[in-house]
């Protein structure tokens, strides 16, 4: 029975962001109908490094594999060896007998994962006519978030916004080759966000960075930035007016952008929505054109599961694909 | 930078018990000098189809690298595959960046590091005029616990039981080939634990299949069947008239073969000895030739990691091995 091995340059090759959307909004329905099993997430801390290694791992019931990212951030990868400071390895299990099906590269399936995200929950939550997007932050996932919403909807003026000028104008320099729209870089955040119609932020800031009154209304923010105790790029006071819908509400109220609002006692746990209950109907996310919407999206191990599976469906049959017989 | 493919075969080509024993004596040092870092096992039970899958994880502080194990049993896979019921992926990740150096088979390497684990203990723990034992069970491991005993020890005599006689008749067969001494199957246990100097029991069963008082004084016992809360080998009341050693308190206390022993107040917590505590000399075993000492194996999966790196250090150069630049 073959393994079959996947390498980053492979999978870059086929996985296309519209596939990717799909598998998200895939992973979200099937967490919140209680098609996966998810257990807690494993960490080693390796101060020495300044890096982080987490096991992630979850029972994909419909597909019946068991998939397991082994997933490591390191601050200095780039600057000591020259490689992308987001390291992943994912596994596909065979739940019938054990056996690995797939062994593949996970950064970039997580890196495009994540980016999906925000576009899936803008499709769902914000305005329609939404034309106007702020960006915080300028890193690879604010990249990804861009190109993603870019596919869902008809963008016109991009507003950019990271701690680095300089950073900033770089993004919109590269962004614009690959999709043309109106940019501006913003100094002044308030700027930045303040005429958005869907704002995304994505940096890893431990304080609020964006102010409860500069949100105008029926704006949608998607929070990809905070997924770890003490991370935080809004202003707590924006959730009492704001309706609220999570990836996941165990991990969300632990270690996503709400956790404050949630210790503070301004949102209840109970009142929190999952976006699988939304795209299933199951729940209302807007319902007016006034409401702000935020998603906060901390990351779900179903969703590397789903977008594995379709780099594989793909990928299969392929006659470049090393497939080795390991047992 | 390349991650190196191992398969079964191909580690099963150089990987010998000596380097086995060897690499989990290091691991039950590494263990009890706290150089290594253990997370809880995640389980997904697989009730479908009669399996389960385990992740198994370590960090190694000596050697800087994370572990992980990808573990699962099948009842059935070889009736319904053709495959082993145990199969397993191991991943070793440097801890400086989070790249996968190797990916690899580890199903040989759980049973042959799980075969060498009696035989460790016996080298410190049994009389050094041991030649008689008794193999309780017939099984793969059972295999590997003979063939790694048989390293360690000049023995004479093999006793062996099993549930079925003719299984217990082709292991005899099988073994002969391999190891030349004189084998006698029973079909009564007591006859068979009764005359050995060491005795291993590699059963999956939930109810004691030794009592007491078979046991002569100046016995060793290796235990290595028990390793889920409910499984049992030994009576209870052994454990009153013996020294208990294992591999880890806190596995064992939970899974092991004292984990009766320990809910019936027989024997208390603070009174096991760790296998590497032993091996150390931080703490003494066998006191005299009259003891009867019990060892609790569990398995850790920093015999796994050890193991692991040493079929690494003997295969890294090897031109036949495949090196995939995944990321």
């Amino acid at each position: 029975m073959d393994t079959i091995i996947l390498t980053k340059e492979q999978i870059s090759r086929v996985l296309n962001m519209d596939d990717v959307i799909e598998s998200v909004e895939e992973a979200y329905k099937m967490f919140s109908d209680n098609k996966v099993i998810l257990p807690p997430v494993l960490s080693f801390d390796i101060e020495k490094y300044h890096g982080e290694i987490d096991i992630k791992s979850g029972y994909d019931l419909v597909d019946e594999v068991v998939g397991v990212k082994i997933a490591s951030g390191y601050a200095n990868n780039y600057e000591n060896y020259g490689i992308s400071n987001g390291q992943a390895t994912i596994i596909l299990v065979d739940v019938k007998n054990g056996v690995p099906l797939a062994i593949m590269e996970g950064g970039l399936i997580t890196d495009m994962r994540t980016g999906a995200a925000g576009a899936v929950s803008a499709k769902y939550l914000a305005r329609k006519s939404s034309k106007k997007v702020a960006i915080i932050g300028t890193g690879i996932i604010a990249r990804w978030e861009l190109k993603a919403l870019a596919r869902v909807f008809e963008l016109e003026d991009v507003f950019v916004w990271g701690r680095s000028e300089e950073k900033a104008k770089q993004y919109v320099k590269d962004m614009k080759k690959e999709i043309p729209l109106n940019y501006t870089t913003f100094v002044d955040i308030e700027e930045c966000v303040s005429q958005a119609d869907i704002i995304i932020t994505t940096t890893s800031s431990k304080k609020a960075l964006i102010q409860s009154e500069w949100v105008k209304p029926g704006t949608h923010l998607a929070c990809i930035g905070a997924d770890m105790p003490g991370k935080q790029e809004l202003e707590t006071k924006l959730f009492g007016k704001s309706k609220i819908i999570v990836d996941s509400v165990n991990q969300c109220v632990e270690r996503g952008e709400v956790q404050h609002a949630i210790r503070n006692g301004l949102v209840l746990e109970r009142d929190l929505i999952e976006m699988g209950e939304v795209i299933l109907g199951y729940k209302q996310g807007r319902e007016s054109d006034e409401d702000i919407t935020i998603f906060d999206s901390t990351g779900l191990s179903i969703q590397d599961i789903t977008t594995a599976k379709k780099v594989i469906s793909v990928l299969k049959d392929n006659r470049d694909v090393l497939a080795v017989n390991l047992i």
